[in-house]
């Protein structure tokens, strides 16, 4: 491990070049559409897109490689390495197709940083109001202090400010929320496909001993394979192994799963002058939180809890929650 | 898993198409210009070629992301976020140099399959020659059953018999050993990638409990971020973990790796009548062979033996002893 203790790119402020060969492709105009607040990120989105194309054709390749295998074997007239592989070839498209799986968890990750993205987007056009009435507010003070305009530019301000307020936290919440959601579900595509590459791995290395290679004389024959058998419940083992797999870590729910339900009734008490209702409904519940004294940032720091992520249920779950909330009419 | 028990492509003796979408390349041309007995393993290796290119580009572009990641968490103005989102970064690199690392494995398995692909080029023109000889012989036969180029006939074609004897032999011989080293460096590159992400992605696991993702309300601030000294533990704890990292799979030299050896004296006390010095000193160590009892093809069924793989000094030594052969003179 050449070990960093930083990948930040050195040039701050500066986008960072992609450490590759630079790609020549509209992305990188598209990138400079995006509002300020949105465009690394929109950025890494793309390039994880990159990731997963390229994992992909790689999978596609190796279902490829494992049928042309086979193809080889049988054509070799040699019968231990014909049947050998062809199972064998069973096995490496068991491995293709987890790279597959992968492939699919990536994109599963790559659609919650959107989430935080979009978020980023719709949060810009907050802060630009406000800094424009800001502006102009300054400008007429100076020009015509005397004007009615003032008042009504000063109240428009101060709602400007609430509804800042308000995208701001909701920005923070969601970033951090997401942001954890996100990685959980790109490490454990990781881990899916490293657990269950390595299990099919291994019994193919058990495949590959059935095949006797002590060299023969000319003119000799090898003895006749009877590794049909032992071939048939390896793979057996294999599909088996497969099956009962479950994850190697704890699908540990994340820590504000419990405060979600309830801070809604919160957020509905409370009114923040100007809130944007399409905003505020979106986000209803980054807005507001019912946090007290039950969490304690960063205690999980030793090794008991290694591993936080997701259950299907969870996410489910939350998603029904967020259908209720955008159904809900913003507090008013 | 999709249960199949074989991946051999049905349309028999046709080239089987690859299952991704159809490559327009100059590999399918060349391709035909093979030997007939070398083509599909030609065509496989190209197809692998294409595989390790496209994880080498999911390698650089997962590089990319790592610093992508670590350049947004600053660009947040969110302390633990940013603290987080670098060292993760830093995580999500050595990941990606994993990838890397990988495909050189795969490149290392690329190179023995040449090895097989060569031999079975190199034996092409000794079936095509006694298949010329013998239907020479029978047409002058035929033709001029009293000629005396006949017995000059019937002599050579028994020197082209015993060469393509030996060539047969080296066939098989070299295709058996050649093709179990290199799905050993296969797998073995699979395994290694798997264990060492998985290690790194566990880590990576505790780093985002660092960050504390309960919601705040409008105005209020995120408490401190105090996770700095647990992210720096947690990089080293992943570098200590990767030093350390043994496989966990057996090496267990391959069954003939003592014969090897052995048969060399063997095969310089032999004479095969017509043999190609070329073909012979490149294949001495193929051609004969003292194997007496000693081993029984196939008894590694059970899973005692769950994994046997060259360890890196069996690969130097059994070089060593390709370049002796290669230096001495053939047998004559």
């Amino acid at each position: 491990m050449h070990r960093n203790l930083s990948v930040r790119s050195r040039k701050n402020g500066e986008s960072s070049a992609p450490a590759g060969k630079h790609r020549f492709t509209m992305s990188s105009l598209r990138g400079t559409q995006q509002p300020d607040l949105s465009k690394k990120l929109f950025k890494l989105i793309k390039t994880e897109n990159h990731a997963i194309s390229a994992y992909e054709t790689a999978g596609r390749e190796r279902v490829a490689i494992a049928s042309q295998l086979s193809d080889w074997g049988e054509s070799t007239g040699d019968d231990a390495l014909s049947e050998v592989s062809d199972k064998l070839g069973v096995l490496l498209a068991e491995i293709a197709e987890q790279e597959d799986m992968f492939a699919q968890g990536l994109e599963e990750y790559r659609g919650v940083l959107k989430q935080i993205r979009n978020t980023e987007s719709s949060v810009q056009p907050s802060r630009d109001h406000k800094a424009k009435i800001s502006d102009e507010l300054a400008k007429l003070k100076y020009k015509e202090p005397t004007s009615t305009k003032i008042l009504t530019l000063e109240q428009e301000l101060v709602r400007a400010e609430a509804q800042s307020l308000v995208a701001e936290a909701q920005l923070t919440n969601v970033t951090r929320q997401k942001f954890r959601e996100a990685y959980q579900v790109h490490l454990a595509a990781f881990l899916e496909r490293s657990e269950k590459q390595a299990l099919l791995a291994k019994q193919a290395q058990r495949l590959l001993l059935l095949l006797d290679d002590t060299p023969v004389v000319p003119g000799e024959e090898h003895r006749p394979f009877e590794g049909n058998e032992a071939a048939r419940v390896i793979l057996n083992d294999a599909e088996a192994e497969l099956k009962e797999w479950t994850p190697s870590w704890e699908m540990v729910p994340q820590e504000h799963q419990g405060i979600i339900e309830d801070h809604r009734n919160v957020v509905e008490g409370k009114h923040y002058e100007g809130e944007d209702s399409t905003v505020g409904s979106h986000f209803a519940d980054a807005g507001a939180s019912s946090v007290g004294g039950e969490h304690v940032g960063g205690q999980h720091v030793g090794g008991q809890q290694s591993g936080a992520v997701y259950s299907a249920e969870d996410r489910e779950r939350e998603q029904q929650l967020e259908q209720e909330r955008e159904r809900q009419p913003v507090a008013a």
